[in-house]
């Protein structure tokens, strides 16, 4: 188990989960932490680990943004914040491995944003989802990218002009998290979840991801153009192969799996 | 109450409900009616009100484009007639206030376009939202430019192909309408909306808003340069630095409001 | 009825299914079976047919991808088979006419893309939908591009990295399916719905659907140019003007059949 300040990377088996662990400060998004967040995502994507879930230390999954540091703010400083904030997100999503969210208690303004950001999220029953700034003085912009591609719009902009959170249920039935499970089996669900998400390839599930990503704000021709491209291009790597080659050998196949696993 | 031919502004508090108020022709919309919305919208967005309701006289909420209007046209009159509709739109679209539709009876056509192009809905129970021209001669080709961003493709291509209602319980599954309520609490309903969309500050309100729809078409990483570039700056204005120091202060915070609310 | 190797037509009334025919290999879209549908597609779009049901024979809609075509393939050879694909899919989706996919039992990587190409979907309760290569050693690239255009992105990365089916229940919540009947019920179902989806105009409906494909995935403002041309100008078709002037005259429109209706 690897330690930081803020953000604690824990090992366990073939997954990392990274910890925000700034319980007293209800996890809030500092520029140090989001920092610290960036520097462990870039060790993490070069580690063996397999599958990564993002979780948080303590009453609640996060506060979001800290305003303390843009109380007197100049613009200057302003756009070092968003921007280490639009790093850290980005960096997260580019991660090769899949990453879920584990979301417990409350993900509030960029800390619902970060549990939008993982590749899929699994919330205990009781966690409530929210954009509040609108009900405030700063309407919650750069969450409303991550969470508005996974709702519907005019459900992000009630979320976003509102201000009001969502319940677990809902956040489920507009697709912003995979599972809702008790908080008592959050852990056990989070796994399951990855689990089933880190079967086959990791090669070719991250190439996959990538791909993914890339091709989904396109329009439909340049999508299929990228998409028929990789895929071509990844059925010839090894590990696809020895997919292709099983399947007609009708034997189980047999991928590449890190030595810690 | 302000009051036009086809259009009737009421001001109520802080908020004003836009009328359509056509009864007798089902509030169709001619370019008369459209024009006259396009220059109330724009006496309501220079106004005090922090909140706008487009709402419909008589049994049904609109039943879209006047087709009279359409009979024997030269392409340049038809052209004008859905430039004209587009306006209105657009207009209704950047409003920089919150805006709610009110829908009761029946939405279709560029009805349910305009129902659609509000930032929230609230129907009541026994509504219902058509885009009915597939079944007949002239396909809703607009309307389904706004249905098609709120409800999923297949469902708007539905729609669209079957030219056949869908009731409000549907609609607010699919994303359509943020509420559905008996018919006589539509009134309520949609102001309990309204005022929770219009709480805090109203200038940061309309930053957001006007962010939100420039960056949700983009791809992710146009979206996150614009949010953040908009966010940033948006921290500095006074009603976002009171937010941050009422916030730190453990204070309610003073936003600035209408003297008319 | 006229009748390929792999793909039959059947002609009944104004409706034309295409079935895939190769029940023996579950209906795996080889290169041959492929081609062999991009050709009667061809035929099918210049035909009188005024509505289009795909549908498979035997146990399953389709396995997708046939493994034995890419075992061994160099990149030219793998960007041949991939663009194959591509092109029947595209072609399937640029059909005039509405389409509606039939689905029993099991649609699965590619054959879950071909489900989710067509305009619509009908599903036996029965019938599942999976993108599995992610838990093997090809990540379903491809068919997310389709798939993840009907369902929430969240949603399709659960099914593309995990790889799990979904139940037509899901698919119908999801929006990838519009309707989920009883497999006894299905082909009344599918019927029904086409029959839905092809009154009226069309002509008009063709030019619909042509306008909708093209500005869905639009910027708003892109979007609302390309539709309010098309619109303006498909005002003015005959079938648009007899649809106007019976509905002025109070009278049932008269649209033009095909003989064989």
């Amino acid at each position: 188990m690897g330690a930081g300040r803020l953000i604690e990377i824990e090992r366990r088996g073939a997954f990392t989960t990274i910890w925000l662990n700034h319980p007293d400060k209800l996890n809030v998004l500092t520029a140090a932490l989001m920092q610290e967040m960036t520097a462990v995502l870039e060790e993490v994507a070069a580690s063996t680990a397999i599958g990564v879930v993002v979780a948080a230390r303590g009453r609640i999954f996060s506060a979001g943004h800290d305003f303390s540091e843009m109380h007197g703010a100049t613009l200057a400083e302003s756009l070092r914040l968003f921007g280490i904030c639009e790093t850290m997100m980005t960096r997260l999503r580019s991660l090769p491995q899949p990453t879920v969210a584990r979301v417990h208690g409350l993900a509030t303004g960029a800390g619902c944003q970060l549990a939008a950001t993982t590749d899929l999220a699994v919330a205990a029953e009781g966690a409530s989802f929210a954009t509040p700034g609108g009900k405030g003085g700063l309407f919650c912009t750069t969450p409303l990218v991550a969470v508005g591609r996974l709702i519907g719009r005019r459900r992000a902009l009630e979320m976003g002009m509102t201000g009001d959170p969502i319940d677990a249920a809902t956040a489920r039935e507009w697709g912003l998290v995979n599972r809702v499970v008790p908080e008592a089996d959050l852990d056990e669900a989070t796994d399951d979840l990855l689990g089933r998400a880190t079967r086959g390839s990791l090669e070719s599930k991250a190439i996959g991801k990538r791909a993914f990503y890339d091709q989904i704000d396109l329009d439909l021709e340049k999508a299929y153009a990228l998409a028929s491209g990789v895929m071509a291009a990844a059925a010839l790597i090894p590990e696809s192969q020895e997919a292709i080659t099983a399947f007609l050998e009708k034997r189980p196949a047999q991928y590449a799996r890190p030595a810690g696993e």
